[in-house]
């Protein structure tokens, strides 16, 4: 990937037309604002360390979003939206620097209605969650970065999380209802998208037009307990996991399933977590703790903790060690670790089972249950023991030999860490509101070789 | 099925024994007290016909029940539960005569908690939504008679309805917390059963003990609209309903699919339908009307009407045109229909597109769309053509033998119509509370057969 594209030199005609605006222009703060958390990668490492944009823009309404639009149309900048920066593969790095729309101003929400919510795109999902929580509603289902990651950002770079094992992903027709996005047309506007239409600018990092207005599903409001359950076995783990998220009279939000040695990594359950034991950490209805139970006891599980939903809401919470806060725990101890994000078949964990014992300690499994067209499967957000590149890909090759299928959190390229395919779709919308390739510059290959196609 | 127990003859010391308690002995209102909806079965007719049990008792509280209990077991005189008598296949009509233990007068709430509650038996299930809707907790799932059926009945001789596509069955694990149950000892007692140990009284016809409170868990309540889609080719009406059902991020209450000519039976609903078309009958959450529609615009269907919660709340509600009702409906019209009751297998509609062509109108294809172990299925509910018994018997083989499951509605042997299999737990527990086997004589085959097991 080289950039054809150099670097505007002088921003200072961009910074009078954004006269008014708040602006960030001290370069130790652009460069923070520049980075997310493509770190978890030793192969993004290297790529991205050195990428900064030029300046920050943080506009706090749609107005001003136009503003700056046009402004960089005008001067041919690239511009490159960002919510909290907590992308793992450089969604929000500017490749080729120039503007970094910040968005966190931008965090009103509009409307509540049973299962609907309007917001702003840099609402954080906590504040929104919080928020929306007392009209009886929560959000359906959100990273595990939560606390800090804002709604545009996960449906920009995002793709699940906690609630998935319920209403899928992101991806499911019904989990997004609507957005407005911002174009980077000569004469910039807004265009708003419904229905199947939202896919044009889901999922597409901010390359695709500037999202300033969404209408978000919601999920009434369960009190939820959280339950650490122990097995002296992986697979009986990961088969209760899967009976669990299979079980349709109990309602449960997460249910993720840890092979040791990596309850180990967290320091903070550590003692709720027998050595050498795999857990499953759940959070379930406290109306279902107690068929749970039976489910525990038929798969001869241990119950390492149970917490109402009312002490649960204090201290440590199992969602900050579930999805890719695993990984995070476990770089925390031992940062030559990386990872990788799996789908595996609908065959009973038949090849999840011959993963466990072919890799064995390389590739530790942490699973994430989620349901994928009506019915749930193991996701994998393995932890892998990084030796070299060359390494990595044979192990990502082996996976794809047996029929798994990675998104490989190790490139930036959009459709490379996705679906692999080229979206038409998203390529024609990019034609229509992105004439000049500003946003986002360098992420999407249906667009960098568009020649081709 | 011969009854080898005479009819008590003289029930005055009974009813001395019962002095202060609500008693019917009016002929008129015992037979009518005696029947259920049994008689949408040609075959169940003749033999249930002439049925009636000697004396109507209302329980108002526990401690009459226990009263009753103690009276039967000491003239040895039987007894059969009744709630509402809208059982299809007799499970509640006296085969031996004795005591009919009406329950209807003790429907009380007890208390609602967020996803529970707990209730008397005898409380009707429109009446408990409508109830515990207030605190923003709904009934999870209903039979089409919910306007008059009982919970307690519903627990005793359901097994499933409005609410199933989303949770699955009442036998499936967290659908029923807790029961409290009467027995038939000569020292009758409550004894609480909670876990997996409920299934030892549900759906055992009232032969296990007196259901006199049960713990039931809540769904959250959606406004639910309500959209009736019509598709010119049945196969397609079928794989739209299997892909809404699967479709995670689709809130759905009610996915009913009727093949033509059922629709023609339905009244009120016959102007929105065209002539010759298929109809897929929703209930649907509001806040998914929209991306329902891109569903039904990818299958090709056409939207007869959609009505908004509110609208749905007056007139006619879809419900009453689902699961049983549906067969209602066409008995209405042509009291010769029958019907059968089938799980289909999960072969992605083969075996229904098979059967669709192979019966053609004799057996008209209606569908239940509901979840087992974690995905949505479709059961029949198929209104059929009723000729002879003889040739009902052979259309029910050949939907066994290809792997079709019948849950067959025309017989009142609690085996013969559920899982076929002796529940040997249920027969051992019957054994401790009924030792006189007084409850509900003649329906269990495995207290029948026990000398011989
Ligand atoms: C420890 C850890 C755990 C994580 N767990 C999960 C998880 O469970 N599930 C999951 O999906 N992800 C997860 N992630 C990734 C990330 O945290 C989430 O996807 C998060 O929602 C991103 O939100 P953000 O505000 O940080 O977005 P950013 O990282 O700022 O942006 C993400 C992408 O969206 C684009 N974007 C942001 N705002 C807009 C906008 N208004 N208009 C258009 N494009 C926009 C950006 O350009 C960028 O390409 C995790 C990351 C970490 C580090
Ligand atoms: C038009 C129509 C539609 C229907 N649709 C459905 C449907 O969608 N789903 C479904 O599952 N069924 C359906 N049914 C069957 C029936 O209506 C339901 O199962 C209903 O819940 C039964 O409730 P009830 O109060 O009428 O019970 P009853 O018919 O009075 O009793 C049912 C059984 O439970 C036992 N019982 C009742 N109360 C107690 C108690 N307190 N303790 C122990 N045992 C007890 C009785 O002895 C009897 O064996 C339908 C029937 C009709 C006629």
């Amino acid at each position: 990937m080289t950039s054809t594209k150099s670097r505007p030199t002088n921003l200072n005609p961009l910074i009078t037309d954004l006269a008014g605006l708040d602006l960030i222009t001290d370069a130790n703060q652009i460069a923070k604002l520049s980075q997310d958390y493509y770190t978890f990668s030793p192969v993004l490492q290297p790529l991205l360390a050195d990428k900064t944009g030029d300046l920050v823009v943080r506009p706090v309404n749609e107005a001003e979003v136009l503003k700056v639009a046009a402004a960089c149309v005008k001067f041919k900048v690239p511009l490159t939206v960002r919510g909290a920066g907590t992308g793992n593969y450089g969604q929000c790095v500017p490749l080729e620097g120039g503007v970094i729309l910040d968005m966190t101003r931008m965090n009103a929400i509009h409307w509540v209605k049973p299962g609907l919510a309007c917001v702003e795109p840099g609402l954080k999902m906590a504040a929104m969650d919080k928020q929306t929580r007392e009209t009886g509603w929560e959000v359906r289902m959100a990273p595990s970065t939560y606390r800090t990651a804002t709604i545009g950002g996960f449906i920009g770079g995002g793709s699940g999380g906690i609630g998935s094992v319920t209403y899928g992903q992101l991806r499911d027709r019904g989990n997004l209802q609507a957005v407005r996005v911002v174009t980077m047309e000569d004469q910039p506007r807004v265009i708003e998208l419904r229905g199947d239409d939202v896919y044009k600018v889901a999922h597409a990092y901010g390359t695709n037009g500037i999202i300033t207005e969404l209408e978000i599903p919601l999920a009434p409001v369960y009190p939820w307990a959280e339950v650490i359950v122990t097995f002296s076995d992986f697979m009986t783990a990961a088969r209760f996991g899967l009976a669990l998220s299979n079980s349709d009279g109990l309602i449960k939000k997460l249910v993720c399933g840890c092979a040791a040695p990596i309850p180990t990594y967290f320091a903070a359950l550590r003692s709720y977590i027998p050595d050498g034991a795999h857990c499953v950490l759940l959070m379930i209805a406290e109306s279902s703790l107690e068929p749970l139970g039976e489910l525990i006891k038929e798969f001869g599980g241990t119950i390492g903790y149970q917490k109402t939903a009312q002490e649960a809401s204090k201290g440590i919470t199992l969602a900050e060690y579930s999805w890719n806060h695993t990984t995070l725990h476990a770089r925390s101890v031992d940062s030559s670790l990386t990872y990788l994000q799996t789908l595996l078949p609908d065959d009973n964990l038949a090849l999840l089972e011959h993963l466990y014992h072919h890799f064995k300690d390389e590739v530790m499994l942490h699973l994430e249950f989620l349901r994928v067209a009506g019915s749930a499967r193991p996701a994998a957000l393995q932890v892998v023991r990084y030796t070299t590149e060359e390494r990595l890909n044979q192990i990502i090759a082996y996976h794809e030999s047996k029929g798994a299928f990675i998104f490989n959190p190790h490139t930036y390229i959009l459709e490379d860490g996705g679906m692999k395919a080229i979206d038409i779709e998203q390529l024609k919308f990019k034609e229509m509101v992105d004439p000049y390739g500003l946003l986002n510059p360098g992420k999407m290959r249906a667009w960098l070789e568009r020649s081709r196609l």
